[in-house]
């Protein structure tokens, strides 16, 4: 077991509904300890990986995405959910749809920060769905750019997303993934990586 | 002039209507090399105080905030902007309403992540009419924590939300204030600290 899944036995709350809480550390307070841990280890999945630049979105990926940059040694850029007033000028954009969920989103990047010579790792909290994700890689796609790889904290194993992106054969890594959670029991089952 | 003006100078870019776009180095693409630098200073401009705890809002102050927080080995705690379905149980709320922009807006923390016991220093990447500011410590006061510091990035110098807060007895470090700028000639004019 790594320190993030040790981390999401001791402070993770499991809620009905396949909900996984971990606002204590990652996505409301966040320890940048851990972020830091968490960083040095994507580095070393990486390893070898022709990176120049993190990309990642709104809100909660940002000071994942931040303290990673430093042991990468390269900006970040983040990706906004809604067409922002103080972007101006022409603008990347991907409409991603839940298909479970039926929410409709715009993910918005600045043509001036993702070019053809990007080599982008992307990063983010958590997937699940993938929606997101998906909007990240067409954005990248959309400028000519390469997905050298994608780092993500929290994978949620029984819902589709990671999946999808493995069989469209990215290097995804997920620091944890949950394979199963029982909200009753409090019990999280991880996948052996 | 220090390394943040200097910065904001080369890469900085003045528009009409007093807006200072500074999207290529610090809230859109962000130079964490830039934040650590940042990261240091506040550390050294706040040496003595007792933070046990960082508290930005989302988005462009959490990348800041994160990458100051691993020099002063504190968490951080970002404020949203908006009622989210991620944070369940009570939350403090601070409803804050622009004098001169009629817009109003809520700025939610969890009352998990904020106590009585906690000293908290305030970050965030600009400050204009300090609405955004205002929200977050009336949250610290709701929580009956103490407000040890505020640093900031950039402030307009030339709006009030810097006296503003002055006046009320806040330590209030802006790493650069920019006191005028000229859209024409691209002039930027900085106070001197």
């Amino acid at each position: 077991m790594n320190f993030l899944e040790e981390r999401i036995l001791k402070d993770g709350i499991v809620k009905e509904g396949n909900v996984l809480k971990v606002d204590s550390f990652l996505n409301h307070q966040m320890d940048v300890e851990l972020f830091n841990q968490m960083g040095e280890e994507f580095k070393r999945r990486f390893k070898g990986r022709n990176i120049n630049k993190i990309l990642t979105i709104e809100a909660s990926g940002i000071g994942i995405a931040c303290v990673a940059a430093i042991h990468f040694g390269v900006p970040v850029v983040f990706a906004k959910k809604s067409k922002s007033i103080n972007i101006d000028g022409d603008m990347y954009i991907a409409d991603v749809e839940s298909f479970t969920h039926k929410c409709k989103n715009q993910v918005i990047v600045s043509k001036k920060f993702i070019g053809e010579n990007d080599h982008v790792l992307l990063i983010d909290d958590f997937l699940a769905n993938g929606c997101a994700l998906q909007g990240l890689i067409s954005i990248v796609n959309q400028a000519g750019g390469t997905v050298e790889g994608i780092g993500i904290a929290i994978e949620k194993g029984f819902q589709s997303g990671g999946q999808i992106i493995r069989n469209l054969g990215y290097h995804l890594e997920s620091l944890a993934i949950v394979d199963s959670m029982n909200a009753e029991t409090g019990e999280i089952e991880f996948r052996k990586q």
